[in-house]
């Protein structure tokens, strides 16, 4: 190829990313078909009402064409209304809230709103992958802060709020560049649900150094302790917050790409105008279908059937390491869980290809649960820097928003692992 | 605010948009409710058979979770079949064709596939208004280069291919920086359809000195003339073009968020890597939907409705302009029409407020007609830079993709124009 068609370096020179390799695993495996908890999509459909309120969007001209760049205004009413008792007031619609094309774009906005080249963002490890280029694309750099698991967490179940974060380490990591701070809870992968006094230590700090906060609460109807909203601590916490939600995670409905971003007026205005610029706007029917959901969610009963649904597939599932006495990090919120394999002993000769042979543990547990026993999971070092991998290499990531069929087949399929277990 | 809470330049400081300062003037306007002839969403729905599918596809699990990030296998097949009587031959699914969320994000991560701070990028005027900010997100420069109407423009109606580039001109605007062309045909808001001459000279510049072409193709189901496609016209130029290509535009529904971006594989594989990073994946049960749009839409017959529905809006719309002794551009494609408003002459002490009276007189007229007759268009200096506005200072742009009886009710107000037509 001509040099003069040479790609941009934010798009060239990227090892295999996780998300290839496991399918290349699980396109490989002899355990056809496999059980597939690896990537993070729900294993059933969003409830009739959502559906039937998309089916109705359909037939409507407005519906099918243009929305305003910002947003249906129906939705960000529902939005306002479905998040005020949470909030203890109703967000303004017209400024306080905008619709994204996902929570993914939103975060892009967001960074592509207020990040200038060479601004700092504070990330914690384990990230969502799509932080990453997402901060690097307006010339951001990420500054890593690692959450630390458990000390125990090979040997004992522990609370997902096992893991912590060293506020002294985050401090540090602050300079007069630092322009903002990504924040996830309910946390993914670790299943952590930050209390109330982790998210103070850091509100303060990011007020006393003028951060601003952003809050990927995206799994915010999934908690199973009490949630606290960033946002919601004082005013002047909300002032530097913005807050995003996904209607992908609340309605079972990953492929719909509607998302939303609330926070101050000065702060979301920007936001906006970043999303017009990225994806003009947001998908119409169905930012009509989440308004319906939203309007009807309370009613039907949705956000408790919610929590119900998922702890029982938690324990449903969960209940496999027990019986393999193999430890994990008890979820508080989401769907992910972090089960520990320090226990399992892989075969001293497994021919690992090359690409997995060379990635921390976590990559080849993957690779053998996939090859062995047909379960893909995701090695959670892909979420940490090189530096701070080893920390997770014996954890591997199950989403368990799987129908319940499924869920006992995987367990099944991991009663394998016995053998390999020495105790 | 505080200093360290604002944002960045790329979102900061730009003046009113051209669509805000539309929807204010119809909201204040005396004649409500207004004919919004102004953004180019259609009027009435996609056909029921592409309705009815993406009701089906809501019904499916999978289609209701995330997709592949380069897009539904189902889709790019289906795009490859209907292309290939265009293109001579069948695109690879995997590796030539890749699904963004809209023509909008499409063009947007080719850019931020190949723009480096400080790259090039040649830009026809009058642009979509996209374009810009889209090039400029990862550091482009724009350099724009004209197209010039007919001399007689302003008192003959004449064929939209009278608007012609000046190939001296836009060789001058080539340098050693120059990374990429954006073509647009059929053309938004001129009308026109490039022909195979003008192709072969742009592609010939293009080839001479290695710059990639992006051809927004987005109207290319709506062609009056015989319609070439630049990638077609030899192997050696389909190696450095990327071609776009809309849903919106294709089925009548502008709100879906679907488009696609077709070109050489070593191209195409590092715009789908640019989109992963912006949306992750794009909307899915409307990408399944739209894959059965591709497979039906020939038996249905519908590429044909699309163009004889749209020329008989035209047919109807355009007498009005006859009627009035206007003259306009009758366009080859698309379905836009620039008026030329020479004739009219607006009342001197009309009050215009401040911010359109210090635009170009095409502003002025859009405020006149909208506050006087209730008719929205569109004024089409605000697809040119400073300065060249004056170029098309006396014209109007009108979406005519709306129901026969939207344009009659148009027509009926655009006779109020009358007294103010000078002969
Ligand atoms: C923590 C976190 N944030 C954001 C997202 C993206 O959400 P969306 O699908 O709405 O873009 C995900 C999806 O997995 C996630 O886990
Ligand atoms: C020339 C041109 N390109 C691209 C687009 C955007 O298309 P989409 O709605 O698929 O993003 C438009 C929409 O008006 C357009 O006119």
């Amino acid at each position: 190829m001509s040099a003069k068609l040479q790609p941009a370096a934010r798009v060239s020179n990227r090892r295999q990313d996780v998300w290839s390799i496991i399918n290349e695993a699980a396109a490989a495996s002899p355990k056809q078909p496999i059980v597939n908890m690896g990537q993070g999509f729900f294993g059933y459909n969003p409830p009739d009402f959502i559906l039937n309120a998309a089916k109705g969007a359909l037939d409507r001209v407005e519906c099918n064409q243009y929305s305003p760049t910002k947003g249906r205004p129906r939705l960000k009413k529902a939005i306002s209304d479905a998040y005020a008792p949470h909030w203890g007031r109703k967000l303004d619609p017209e400024t306080e809230i905008t619709i994204t094309t996902g929570a993914n774009e939103g975060m892009l906005s967001a960074f592509m709103a207020f990040i200038e080249p060479g601004d700092e963002v504070i990330v914690f490890e384990p990230f969502f992958d799509q932080y990453i280029s997402n901060i690097e694309m307006p010339g951001g750099k990420i500054v890593y802060v690692p959450m630390h698991p458990p000390e125990e967490g090979g040997f004992k179940t522990l609370s997902a709020a096992e893991w912590t974060i060293d506020f002294a380490e985050l401090e540090r990591a602050i300079t007069p560049r630092t322009k903002m701070l990504v924040l996830n809870t309910p946390h993914n992968p670790v299943g952590k649900v930050y209390s109330r006094e982790e998210l103070v230590k850091i509100a303060d700090l990011c007020l006393k150094h003028q951060i601003i906060i952003l809050s990927d609460e995206v799994y915010d109807r999934l908690f199973y302790v009490p949630f606290t909203r960033i946002a919601t601590l004082s005013p002047e916490v909300e002032k530097i917050t913005i807050t995003v939600g996904s209607a992908g995670k609340n309605f079972y409905a990953t492929g719909w790409r509607v998302g939303w971003l609330m926070g101050p007026p000065d702060l979301i205005q920007y936001v906006s105008a970043a999303h017009t610029r990225i994806c003009y706007s947001s998908v119409s029917p169905l930012q009509e279908a989440c308004a319906i959901g939203f309007e009807q969610a309370e009613a039907e009963g949705f956000w408790d059937t919610c929590i119900t649904d998922m702890r029982s597939k938690m324990t449903l599932f969960n209940s496999i390491w027990d019986e393999l006495g193999l430890p994990y990090s008890e979820p508080e919120g989401g769907y992910f869980v972090m089960a520990n394999f320090s226990k399992v002993e892989l075969p001293a000769d497994y021919p690992f290809p090359a690409h997995v042979a060379e990635r921390p543990r976590d990559f080849q547990l993957a690779w053998f649960l996939i090859q062995e026993l047909g379960v893909a999971a995701i090695p959670p070092s892909e979420f940490y820097t090189d530096a701070n991998a080893h920390i997770v290499e014996d954890y591997l990531r199950f989403a368990v928003c799987k129908p319940d069929e499924v869920l006992e087949d995987a367990k099944e399929r991991l009663r394998g692992l016995k053998k390999y277990i020495k105790n």
